[in-house]
């Protein structure tokens, strides 16, 4: 994906690109963990504080289908050796990350029922939030079938690879999108406006757009 | 874009990706408008019904920042005729996307302003959106020179070429999630949950994402 039609090409390589993905993990990371850590009285999956049980989801959420997605989408540039090291660390990120969204979502589910706050399933958020995961189940299952399956025939393989990595990055755009949605709504439940819960949630959303930004352009980049 | 780097291809054309397009943009517009006209009073650039005000701002960023800037980054291939032609479109279209966006934007300003409801630029939606409407105005200026401009050198605008296509594309991604966060916003101020309203503002949301994944395709696709 280099190379444009007409030979233009980007003269950059991708090393800046994953070192600006890991500082904006990190700083992802750490903002969700203070805001929810020293703000919101931690999380954990399994409680009778439903507060407890909706940072679950905010965590898992963040670690599973963005920071691992993203890392699983990045590997095969980070991880050195073989490329059947690489797509095994691929592999292994992803099935990480589609993990870590199946707890996430146990936890809301959980927040759901326990709280019994509304009608599941009603937001866009979670529209969006269910359709990422579907998504990525199903991505999971046709990339082993066809690249780390030792019966998948060669051409088969070459056909399926740029769809494999479009729709691979779809999903990951799609569960950052998702993950702006949920950073506003938790904005306005909590009726923030200005102060440093109010900062600290909006730079999240940034530093999950610019790792989001990030990873993509690691992939393109040569 | 349409080969990746061991020679695997896309087997599609792009004509599909940009049918799609059109449907999902006439879905969002319609959807849109409904909500807008038929349970919320209509639209205005100048009134002293805020709400009017506010909702001069949900038309004009989806008819802006999105719709025309995705038929901008589709002209190269819906366009008829010489590639001069086509430039051309391209930037018209995109002039357009940034004057509806600023009139979009002139609408929520003055809705702060005439109902005082709370400080300026205090959300993760806000932020993106006014990075969205910055970005584009830079774009279209480096845009103009580079590729518009006569005096612009050859070899130049080869090797801006791919950085112009990424980060248009980045622009307009961005400002499909700017969206995502205003629809639930706007979802969370109405206090919906469920009934006809509640489904209209999500439909919408997913209209916009599925333009969005199909304007993008469209580019990619040979
Ligand atoms: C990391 C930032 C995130 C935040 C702050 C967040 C926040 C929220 C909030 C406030 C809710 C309850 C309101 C609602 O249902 O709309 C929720 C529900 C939900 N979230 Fe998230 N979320 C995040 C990320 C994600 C991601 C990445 C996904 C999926 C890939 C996801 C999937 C869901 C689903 C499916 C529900 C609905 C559960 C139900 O209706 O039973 N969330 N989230
Ligand atoms: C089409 C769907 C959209 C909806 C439903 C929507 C909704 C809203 C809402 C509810 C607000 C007031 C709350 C807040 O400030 O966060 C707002 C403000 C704002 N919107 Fe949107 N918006 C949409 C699209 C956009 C787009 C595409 C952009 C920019 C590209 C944008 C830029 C802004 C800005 C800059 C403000 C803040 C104005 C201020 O703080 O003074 N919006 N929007």
């Amino acid at each position: 994906m280099a190379r444009s039609k007409d030979g233009g090409r980007y003269r950059m390589s991708a090393t800046p690109a994953i070192v600006m993905a890991e500082i904006f993990a990190v700083a992802a990371i750490t903002l969700m963990l203070v805001s929810v850590l020293h703000f919101r009285g931690g999380f954990s999956l399994k409680s009778n504080n439903v507060v407890r049980l909706f940072n679950a989801h905010l965590v898992f959420m963040l670690f599973g289908p963005i920071i691992f997605t993203g890392q699983a989408i990045m590997a095969f540039k980070t991880v050195p050796g073989r490329r059947k090291v690489r797509k095994i660390v691929h592999m292994l990120f992803n099935l990480l990350g589609i993990f870590l969204g199946a707890l996430g979502l146990l936890a809301i589910f959980r927040f759901y029922k326990q709280s019994g706050w509304s009608p599941n399933l009603h937001s866009l958020h979670s529209w969006t939030g269910i359709g990422v995961m579907g998504l990525y189940v199903i991505q999971f299952f046709l990339g082993f079938t066809f690249f780390l399956f030792p019966g998948a025939k060669k051409n088969m393989r070459t056909d399926m690879k740029p769809w494999h990595a479009f729709l691979g990055l779809t999903i990951f755009i799609l569960a950052i999108f998702t993950s702006g949605t949920g950073l506003i709504e938790r904005f306005r439940f909590l009726q923030l406006l200005k102060g440093r819960e109010a900062l600290l949630l909006n730079f999240t959303g940034i530093a999950i757009v610019l790792f989001g930004l990030s990873v993509v352009l690691s992939v393109i980049l040569p």
